[in-house]
């Protein structure tokens, strides 16, 4: 247990799985599962229940980003992970202004105070709005809707500057040109990192996420979630998961590719009178001066192109649009042109 | 929104996911997926987001049920389910001293008192205990570790008994010999029937669960998953779900061989000298007046069958055996005998 975690959860009793063992060691007959396949030919054994402990996945997972299993721990998409540290850790909560609309959602649903801090009028996190603040900090690196990255440097002065508090950093878009904070992991047992197959993996669809901190955290994490849902990430996660990082130099160039369509995009834009922030992910925030938002994703969208447009106050100006493939760029920027 | 949500609740503002159109009206550029697929030949796309609304597996659901797609919520297994509703309905709670252990569990982890109530001495629900409780109720039918159900009869006395609460009838087994209470969601507002693909399905490894009741329960339940991780099923798990509907006969053929196993194991047991209580789940309660169930349990370990022992009071002169193949439970009887 670590001290980062919650009064109320302290003493709280998880369920127990049953025992797990190979099925052949034992005639199982301890978790009512059912002994018929699924289907004839199922690999994966789905009439049994799926490895609670993510055994395979979590050493992959390790082995990649250097760090011990026991640093490791997955859940259902990376949302399920950020709720379940929220929960295990917060009382109170600091994110910038502009991010991920998720924190807010936490915080409410949890009955977390939140301290809203705005980003600078260049729509950057100042790190110093960040140190020896009273409470829990989540910050998405590169920040969603942004696509702006702070440096490994300056994530470390927030950890540094807040020794009593968990900061999360939420690495979902670090592939596509940020520097992750695992390496931090080590030193400071107040971080907790995550991250998703959703994006650089290609895995959205599988619904799989991963936290890694200090093993401390990773237990506070784990008695959550088995208070809630033991058996979180299905078989068919696991084995996608574990394929995508035996696979991962496929990932990485894919990730590359997005950072060249991304620049290729940017330049595009430019030469279009497009204002654009400056991205490490794989999206851009545009806008042009003389068109709200609204105007550029309603006219997009008529044109068969379908970005985001997020009706709060300081994004009213923009629009977030995913890079796609270069040939869906290219339409894109199409239909940009036309709207002018 | 029900009468029964929970007042904290009430002005929550869930998360809004980004639209999900059909792939090919538009150049999608609007969730930050990656344009690339996850292998080659990936038939799920699982490059984009599962559908947050589980649109087609929920249409088959309901036709099975006989109720509408509005009646009908999915999760990522039925203990997903089970936290969202209590959640959300819940400040206080009743349940059986001897249930799932899960109820215990949530409640505790959610800030839920708890008014526990034992079952009788034959290990039965006595009906006439849960009429007009000033809480919500939770009951699995048939009950998790006796196996013993209730009639469709007794849970609408408990219903209808309850106006102000809503009751969480956990239907995990019905299909080994219950009859299910969804033919009473058009009637009481108040009854919340959850389903699992875990059991009978053949699914567990996949996570996959339901609920089905009034439709503003539904939007309840969608509210907090909306708050909690909207892409709580994965395109795996719904196509899954889709193919187990479809081939439905084929379940309902392996749950009545489970019976029928069941039956066979009785009489066996019977003639064997051991105990056990009238299950009308896919296991059965056993013991052995001169034994005490955790004997049983270490002694069939040791031989190489796995069953469940649960160390509380009252399960304390019990173990757990799920009913397995006949060739499993022929095993089961046989180290069993050897036991004596």
């Amino acid at each position: 247990m670590s001290i980062y975690l919650r009064n109320k959860y302290r003493k709280l009793k998880p369920y127990t799985p049953g025992e797990q063992p190979k099925e052949w060691e034992y005639v199982k007959l301890n978790t009512n599962e059912s002994p018929f396949p699924f289907e004839e030919g199922d690999r994966l054994g789905l009439n049994r229940y799926s490895d609670h402990r993510c055994t395979l996945l979590r050493e992959k997972i390790a082995n990649l980003y250097g760090v011990l299993p026991e640093n490791v721990m997955c859940g259902n998409g990376s949302d399920e992970i950020l709720y379940l540290a929220f929960n295990a850790f917060f009382s109170k909560v600091a994110f910038p202004d502009v991010t991920y609309g998720f924190y807010k959602v936490f915080a409410d649903s949890l009955g977390i105070r939140k301290k809203i801090i705005a980003l600078n009028e260049e729509y950057r996190i100042d790190v110093s709005d960040y140190i020896g603040l009273d409470c829990g900090i989540a910050i998405s690196n590169p920040n969603a809707q942004t696509g702006i990255a702070l440096s490994v440097s300056e994530i470390e002065e927030i950890v540094k500057g807040n020794p009593g508090n968990v900061v999360i950093v939420d690495e979902a878009y670090v592939d596509f040109g940020a520097e992750s904070a695992v390496k931090l992991v080590s030193e400071y047992d107040n971080l907790l990192v995550v991250m998703t197959f959703s994006k650089s993996r290609s895995l959205a669809g599988a619904r799989l996420g991963f936290a890694i901190g200090n093993s401390e955290l990773i237990d506070d994490l784990n008695r959550l979630r088995y208070s809630m849902n033991p058996y979180n990430v299905s078989s068919m996660a696991q084995e996608l998961g574990v394929r995508a990082i035996e696979n991962n130099s496929r990932y990485m160039k894919n990730a590359r590719e997005i950072i060249e369509t991304r620049e290729y995009v940017c330049v595009m834009l430019d030469a279009m009178g497009y204002r654009h922030l400056p991205s490490s992910a794989n999206f851009l925030l545009i806008g042009r001066d003389d068109t709200p938002g609204e105007k550029i994703y309603t006219g997009l969208k008529e044109k068969g192109i379908l970005v985001r447009y997020f009706g709060e106050p300081r994004l009213k100006d923009f629009v977030r649009v995913t890079i796609g493939s270069r040939k869906q760029m290219h339409a894109f920027l199409d239909k940009l042109e036309e709207l002018r």
